[in-house]
């Protein structure tokens, strides 16, 4: 509970040096602090508690280190051009957290809560929220099995704990446009899966294939699925495709929640935004690389682009597959650019809308 | 490399007190020290080390704690009847952690090497391998991502360590037979995927549907897989079936190394034995739910058991599948007990056997 917070605040002493907002790896620098917050299936949750950031201790045996029994959430804050800190839609990531936590055998949380915490740790480390409109404080919620025990079974130990990272924009390439490598001999999930889950084990079996992606020359991969290659997602992000329909008519299209792809935030929000705008067919559906080569070829392909926390929106330039590669055309104007406007300008303040949250 | 082994031994007061056999629940009881060899990718492997065991300090945003970048192996050593400590073919071990090292993006090394680290720390805690011929010292060699960084990349730093468990029966019904849930929604792996990879990814998503069978008043899992329910794994186990088939004649059948199952040791093992043995027909085919129930109408199932290394041989009382329950049939004389008599007389050294090696 939040009323019974703890907080060990750093000594001056403490206090690390804070990058500058031009050296922002995504991840790599964290604030002053963290929060955590322990349970065991005995006495259930202890009290929260903010401290100085420090290492854990961990059990060697823990579950989190043989068995995977992890997830994590991302979300971001942001500084507003009117000197206020929102967060963006933090209801969604602390729903999302608890249907991963129920599919990981983890104890589910109060969600408010939660919120009311990661709220006072961002105020405590506020001054690490970059003072930018191309930076934010990136959020990491991160729940872990921590009980000594090898046997492959629910956890009756576990830790939550929230790290903050200022972060710059993810890719290193910035806003400029993404080529892709779509090999359907890789599979990222499956019906009966958990790829819905933001569980660490969606992440692993993913690396060796980006660095393949990598070596081809791309920097992301397009994850396909089934016989008939459908597209699911495209390295950590939803992917949208913006194209004219077979009767001529404007058509944003990203795959449908069918348990193969992360229920992204940004994936709803964008949703929800072209859907209030009503300029355009907003449909979820199972697309396959057939329909986008035929779009391809037919130049009925505006843009396609990835939508996910960290990146916000980031337009793909090519898709390579079996042998050939696609270069995919960016309409004027560009979607993802008014997405990407819209967005911030409800991240940074400068417009009022009830998905940032005061903090 | 073992040469540059460095020991840092218990001082008495160290040493923990050893349980009993008849408490030797899996995994929950550690030996007094541990093996760690810490790689980074500038300075590549580091000496290797055995010290008390402890707690590992860990950076909260380690990647092995995110993106589960984890693997780990089992195996066993046994005290022989003869008072000799053997373990039970690690080069095989050794080989299949290499392979899945190599897709999760950690670090090859020299497996002679380590098997000759890990004979070290056996040697040291030879107290714990149990007085006993039907327990052993299970050895769990794990293998972790560790840098601090929140970007789902290549590792740059990782820690292999192995640690050792006094281990009784796998299941505490010994070798009583156990009944198994059958149910095609859940699917354990898939082509273009980890599944014959003994990583921490394949394990965590599992953990709720053993509790769902558990629940249904089942011990374990029985993963299906495809439209026509392939059978692939057993809990942590491969699967065997021994059966007449529709010839008359005796099969020993189980599921091929297609990508969807982990290429067990004792999976190997126990093929190699019946293909020594010539007594029947083994073969390695796709098996589908549909001819078991055939076989099992027809009275042609003989026995179905589990094989791994926590329980070596492991009987199949019943399948629960689409509302019915299916009784396996127990062969007299039962060849999963031939099977795991014969194990046992090479782990226990009661036969001279070169996949029994001498520590």
């Amino acid at each position: 509970m939040f009323s019974d917070l703890e907080e060990k605040i750093c000594t001056p002493d403490q206090l690390r040096p804070k990058p500058d907002n031009s050296a922002l790896v995504f991840g790599k620098y964290f604030t002053d602090h963290m929060l955590e917050v322990s349970w065991d299936s005995k006495r259930g949750w202890a009290k929260p508690v903010i401290s100085p950031m420090h290492n854990l201790q961990l059990h060697p045996g823990a579950k989190v280190l043989h068995y995977a029994i992890e997830l994590f959430e991302g979300m971001k804050a942001y500084r507003g051009e009117d000197g206020c800190l929102r967060l963006f839609r933090p209801d969604k990531n602390m729903a999302r957290m608890l249907s991963t936590a129920k599919r990981s055998s983890l104890p589910t949380f109060d969600a408010e809560e939660m919120i009311k915490c990661v709220k006072r740790l961002i105020q405590i480390d506020k001054e690490w929220v970059p003072y930018s409109t191309t930076s934010s404080l990136y959020i990491r919620p991160t729940f872990i099995a921590t009980d000594p025990s090898l046997g492959v079974a629910s956890p009756n130990e576990a830790l939550l704990y929230v790290l903050l990272c200022p972060v710059g924009p993810y890719f290193t390439s910035g806003f400029k446009p993404i080529s892709l490598m779509a090999d359907p001999q890789y599979v990222r999930s499956w019906p009966g899966g958990c790829g819905a889950m933001k569980m660490g084990a969606n992440y692993a079996p993913t690396i060796y294939i980006q660095k393949q992606s990598e070596l081809l020359g791309h920097q992301q991969v397009l994850w396909l699925y089934g016989a008939d290659h459908q597209l699911t997602e495209v390295g950590t992000m939803n992917i949208f495709l913006f194209m004219l329909n077979e009767n001529g008519e404007r058509e944003l299209v990203t795959p449908p929640l069918d348990g193969l792809i992360l229920p992204g935030v940004t994936r709803l929000s964008l949703l929800e935004l072209a859907r209030e705008w009503k300029e355009f067919r907003v449909v979820e559906r199972t697309i396959t690389m057939a329909e986008v080569i035929q779009a391809h070829e037919e130049k009925r392909l505006l843009e396609i682009f990835g939508a996910g926390t960290a990146c916000v929106v980031c337009p793909v330039s090519s898709i390579s597959y079996q042998g050939r590669e696609y270069n995919i055309p960016r309409s004027e104007p560009s979607l993802s650019q008014r997405f990407l406007k819209t967005m911030s300008d409800i991240h940074y303040g400068r417009v009022q809308h009830p998905w940032a949250v005061d903090i």
